[in-house]
């Protein structure tokens, strides 16, 4: 059969996975190392990822800041654990401008900082630094503030969106009086991440707690959002975190109680990144490329005229006018409905299978006979194939504009239920003992082929140990190539019986998995 | 008088203007030498700024794209010109790593990167290098793309909004096939800019050509937006550049034609960056402090409730609560209108004065007796004053409702047509001798009043010195604090006599300005 791509999932999925993003036109590697261009089709999706989100963020209560690119060497040094998890991966600026010396530009050795300033891997530091100015009593709290903005960790194996030096994301900061403030906030942003992969992006997650050793660095519990890919890796998608205070206490972040005493802020931060988009073509791609849910489709019906240098185009083309005009005045989804009229100079034949890679929700094509007739020909990106051969359906024009707006929702219900059906089907619960989990996923390190069948995740129960037997645990687990992901917010009530791995009785269940 | 500032305009301007971003909480220094931090009021500014350009933007055929932060070093090195105009200021970054050697946390000797990589002060190059990727024939031009980002330019002194070391801004970079396509974009993005001053910022603008001393590094022709500031001084508020072919040439951004052969393509690249905020605070602010123009306040309208902690504080809630439902079902300018009831537990009085000085237009006080009265007390931001008196207005609720729409568009308006006759009537053109100029001008050196007192414009007529005869111009303009800002678009016709400067035929007008 005749794909659209050079390479399928079961070929290869990471192959599979670099020929979306790069036949999508979403992104490209840069002669940076590293470092990402994000072309128009993926700076698209990035762009309704942010509008959607930013207003559920501002909905919460959240105002938008922004805050220096730059983190002064010394900040980073303040919180200890802090500096331990990032310090091994940051950019350095050491010098602040370039001469001319014997012929070779190079940075001017009069121009050294006094300070090396680090490009900010993440801004608790610098944050903390204006909460500290910001916060005098208790009537300042909670301080609730976001920012979207570009930031840098010296990434050693980088793969374009998954994991890239410099990369976007969005970073809650927030302080609160007290503990509970703090972590009713840090768990009201994990359920605003987990109902915005679910509705908007279509890509159904378990959110849950990190273990003591995925924390992030310097908080008290780190929770996140876990989407399951089409190889069967776990995404971690998107983290909500209370760092208690640390931060604060690290920074003299603290106010004025009502009673006149002074004490410590408690804070949060959360986070997500475009690692979204990632987790967004590992959820909805298929062999053909990608498949955008309507959401975040920077087009979502994309109208081909079929043009062959005859008399008659121009009849097409203003029929695709006019239908374009038509379905733009239409809603889905909560907003007026995005239609380009693709009229590149290349066949329509090429822009039919640059849109089925690009995702396109529904692609329209318009013969002369269609412009006649008043029919439209459409395909559903979401169930392009029929078989091998690819579903077109035709319709009268003004049965498909007025059906248009439940059928792009339709599409994002698909999606959704789709890789919802793969996520429930293909977790895991009978594994009771460590031989058992390791024969499932052990087959990996002799047989190439088994090594990359699709594994699932497995859910077992804990003792939920902590140091050093922790560390023992997740050896065994790296072993495997295994994490454990999270421990579910849902969790069984009753008698959880005993640890797969400690023999102790167990307190919760957690996911494990690979994961990327 | 009281007024809500603790320094006027005519006291001392740039404190004035340091008031103005202090006491409205639009931004503040970092402890990053040159950067700041953007607070929310101020960055909801330029949330408001982005969405509208950004519209416009897109609406001339644009995508947007995101290319990486850092430059290479060889790259900046390419392009001779570029080099010599930005080498003198940029951040370095040197290292990757961090390590702790001796206790102290430093970078670390043993991860020094082969090639520097700059913080990108402006992306020509860094886009310049996709470009030669992306293009290959005619058919891929024109190629238009924009770029919201973050650079950074190690400015020595720095000012809040107008001048510091990391800003935001839009990068419009498009490639075409000859100069005749390139220098049409160039126009028109100037023209986009234009537009959007007057119409959005309501700012009122004039559009010309810098002279060759000004350029960018590296362009061919350097166009500009120039507003004048209430001290009389010209803002250049945005730029549009023709590269010419020079970055094409450096980066071999080269296209087939329709005959096969292959040709340099014609680069443009245009920008204007969170400076306009100084420009916006700058036009229209007063001793109250910042006036927004509904375009671009964040919130239009702010309910202030009168709380007395009584009884009937609660109909005064719900009252305005209603209120606010009602004013955000209409729309003006084009959008919702944006409306906020101020519920922090503070003083009515401070909230009135804070919002006063952060500029909302429209400024609701509801009391007991309005609630009851289905009455509405509201000031106009723009005429906040009747003498020395608040002016405040009374009308029946559904009168302010029914009329809201239009009273902020009289506002946007009227703050455009006092700007406007500003610089209709403070740039003179009866100045036809260097001495007579130097007399306008030239009291400032002697006078310390005279000095900081109120001076426009002059438009002068030039015969359009190049090279060496240029620079003896700018340098006698210099000794007066002046510069050439511009040579307006819209220029006489006929013959223009003599160049001020030099004597020989004139052949365009200019603009001399005292300039931030």
């Amino acid at each position: 059969m005749q794909r659209a791509l050079s390479v399928t999932r079961a070929e290869n999925f990471p192959q599979w996975y670099q020929a979306v993003v790069r036949d999508a036109d979403m992104a490209e590697n840069s002669p940076v190392r590293g470092c990402m261009v994000i072309k128009p089709w993926g700076y698209g999706v990035w762009e309704r990822i942010q509008a959607l989100l930013d207003s559920r963020i501002k909905a919460t209560g959240h105002d938008n800041c922004y805050f220096p690119l730059f983190v002064p060497l010394s900040f980073i040094a303040k919180e200890a654990q802090h500096v331990e998890g990032f310090a091994k991966e940051m950019a350095v600026v050491t010098h602040h401008r370039l001469k001319t010396i014997d012929g070779v530009l190079q940075p001017d050795p009069d121009a050294k900082l006094e300070e090396p300033l680090i490009v900010r891997p993440t801004s608790e530091t610098i944050i903390g630094d204006a909460f500290q100015r910001w916060i005098k009593s208790y009537r300042d709290l909670p301080l609730l503030v976001n920012q979207w903005a570009n930031v840098v960790r010296w990434e050693m194996r980088t793969r374009l969106f998954l994991r890239t030096a410099e990369f976007l994301w969005q970073e809650g900061h927030t302080a609160h009086a007290d503990e509970a403030d703090a972590m009713a906030e840090t768990l009201k942003m994990l359920e605003v991440y987990r109902a915005f992969a679910e509705d908007v992006l279509a890509m159904p997650v378990i959110a849950g707690e990190k273990p003591e050793n995925e924390r992030f660095p310097g908080a008290d519990n780190t929770y996140s959002i876990e989407a399951m890919m089409q190889d069967g890796k776990a995404l971690q998608s998107g983290t909500s975190h209370y760092l208690g205070t640390h931060f604060a206490e690290a920074q003299t972040i603290r106010f004025q109680d009502k009673e006149g005493g002074l004490s410590f802020c408690h804070t949060t931060s959360w986070g997500v990144s475009t690692r979204l988009i990632g987790g967004v073509i590992m959820t909805h791609g298929d062999d053909d490329g990608l498949r955008l849910p309507p959401a975040i489709a920077p087009r979502q019906i994309v109208i081909v005229p079929m043009l062959r240098d005859k008399p008659e185009d121009a009849d097409v083309l203003a029929y695709c006018e006019t239908l374009a005009g038509e379905l733009s005045c239409r809603s889905a989804l909560g907003e007026p409905i995005r239609v380009l009229v693709d009229k590149k100079p290349i066949k329509s034949a090429e822009k039919r299978w640059n849109w089925v890679r690009r995702g396109a929700p529904l692609i329209v094509e318009i013969g002369p006979r269609d412009a006649a007739g008043g029919q439209v020909t459409y395909m559903r990106r979401d169930a392009l194939r029929d078989g091998d051969k690819v579903r077109s359906v035709s319709a009268a024009r003004g049965e498909f504009v007025g059906g248009v707006s439940s059928l792009l929702e339709d599409i994002q219900a698909s999606l959704h239920a789709e890789a919802k059906a793969r996520l429930d089907g293909e977790i895991r619960s009978d594994i009771t003992s460590f031989e058992a989990l390791a024969d499932y996923f052990g087959a990996a390190e002799e047989d190439e082929d088994a090594a990359s069948a699709f594994k699932g995740w497995v859910r077992v129960r804990w003792s939920k140990p902590t140091g050093a037997a922790l560390e023992a645990v997740a050896d065994r687990l790296k072993a495997l190539k295994l994490t454990v992901r999270c421990a579910p917010m849902q969790q069984p009530s009753g008698d959880l019986g005993t640890c797969l791995f400690t023999g102790a009785p167990a307190v919760e269940e957690v996911l494990v998995a690979r994961a990327y």
